[in-house]
């Protein structure tokens, strides 16, 4: 992997990434990280890690990934220790897998494993998250249970510190399979700064630099609150639904990029990733 | 009922109205109709005509409505008759209930019954409709399956003829609760002219002249098109993703208004409809 240090990446999957058929993902992974790279499966959310382990190590190795490491952790005392943190050492990339969410940040909040994953980032490393390894990148992530219909404004409280490598972003998951576009409106109501993603399931954004692309079959919803009119979040009882006027929303395909300073979307034909990763412009 | 000629109002559900607790919106009809008003309950949607009908009388006598009448149709054949269309004679409004709204518009689709249905909406009498009574409003329709996850292009062709009671406006229910959003935002890819209107459940839209209030428990959400810069529509490929940017997004709350010519929204507090249809300021 050629790093530039300050520039690292990150790639941000919605859960569910193909692991058997394109794996168009996984394949993103790989092509940023190089074969040759250090990659470390970080299954700290889950409740079976071996397992979780072992279905990205037999994907990535089919990919041609030669170094494939686990980091495995049971509690926060364990991620204070040296020997854990020291898998971490020499990785050019981290991916964090699914599970629950504050596992992950109650276990390597301010611990010598999270400062290291920082400074792989900062290096010019890669680090990826899908599902619950998704949403701790924001700086601020969602908890709560599932919200499948009218978001009431005593909802908007779920939301917890994530580890706070996207600034200005909050990512929601499983996005249009669990339906959760009410509550990243309601997240997104409390401080329209931050920008909303929803990224469906076997689909991603590859973020640098400020600005993403989505890689996947499935879409990624943006909603952008900066010119939102109204809203009744500090007015309204709390079995009251949020009402809120005024959001943009796109919804981008693989390929499409976002510019999350100008807040401005761009097309790009799909075959553009497929490409990019070595698979041909179309699918068979 | 006050009935000003030209000047018709419809009220329109998401389904699943309150019909044993404060019932706000069986309220707002009644309210709108006038206790003495004729109103005639047409079941062409469902399966279970008689209990539906029942459930419907039961809730609206216990607010007062004293003439309550059933209209149920079997058959395209009956649709055509004199006697059934007899029911509708002086009425003052006609609610539409719930079930498949196909078994509406092909059942009574250019007969004499949908020409006094809008006879009486012409001469300024109230049409309401719920769930599938509600999807009919529009010119063109929603019919297709349950749409979970990510929209795709191919599903952009389930769309069906409506009565056409409310121009310029496609409408989708149950809402929130069925997560629909992709879909309506399919829908008004096609042709951003429609607005797209989400009611949830237990929510409706009162209608007249060209603004609507929201009426009921929970959120109806506003899909304005009209910005729109970009969509693959035309494009892709059936099997690929949608994708659309700038759709505006509102999400109302009762009492809120909407001016469809403006398409801008207007809070209001919700005390404004509670108190108008005879309710306590806030719920106890």
């Amino acid at each position: 992997m050629r790093k530039r240090p300050g520039y690292g990446s990150l790639l941000i999957v919605g859960g569910h990434e193909d692991k058997e058929g394109e794996k168009v993902i996984l394949r993103a992974f790989v092509k940023k990280v190089g074969k040759a790279g250090k990659v470390v499966i970080a299954t700290l959310a889950s409740q079976e890690p071996k397992i979780m382990f072992e279905e990205y190590e037999t994907a990535l190795r089919s990919l041609g990934l030669r170094h494939v490491h686990h980091l495995s952790i049971e509690s926060r005392e364990e991620a204070m220790s040296d020997s854990r943190r020291r898998v971490l050492d020499g990785a050019d990339a981290v991916y964090f897998t699914g599970g629950d969410q504050l596992k992950i940040t109650s276990q390597i909040g301010d611990t010598p494993i999270y400062t290291r994953v920082c400074e792989i980032f900062e290096a010019g490393g890669l680090i990826a998250g899908s599902s619950a390894g998704a949403s701790v990148m924001s700086e601020t992530m969602m908890v709560g249970g599932e919200q499948e219909s009218t978001y009431k404004i005593e909802s908007l409280l779920k939301l917890a510190p994530g580890l706070g490598l996207v600034p200005g972003v909050i990512i929601d998951q499983h996005f249009s399979q669990r339906g959760r576009i009410n509550r990243l409106i309601g997240a997104i109501a409390q401080n329209p700064r931050m920008l909303g993603v929803g990224l469906d399931e076997d689909c991603g954004i590859m973020l640098q630099r400020g600005r993403f692309q989505v890689v996947g079959s499935n879409a990624v919803h943006v909603l952008d609150g900066s010119r939102v009119t109204f809203s009744n979040l500090t007015e309204a009882e709390p079995e009251t639904s949020l009402c809120i006027y005024g959001v943009r929303l796109h919804v981008l395909n693989q390929s499409d990029t976002f510019d999350l300073k100008t807040r401005r979307p761009r097309y790009n034909p799909e075959r553009v990733v497929r490409q990019w990763v070595g698979l041909p412009p179309e699918k068979e």
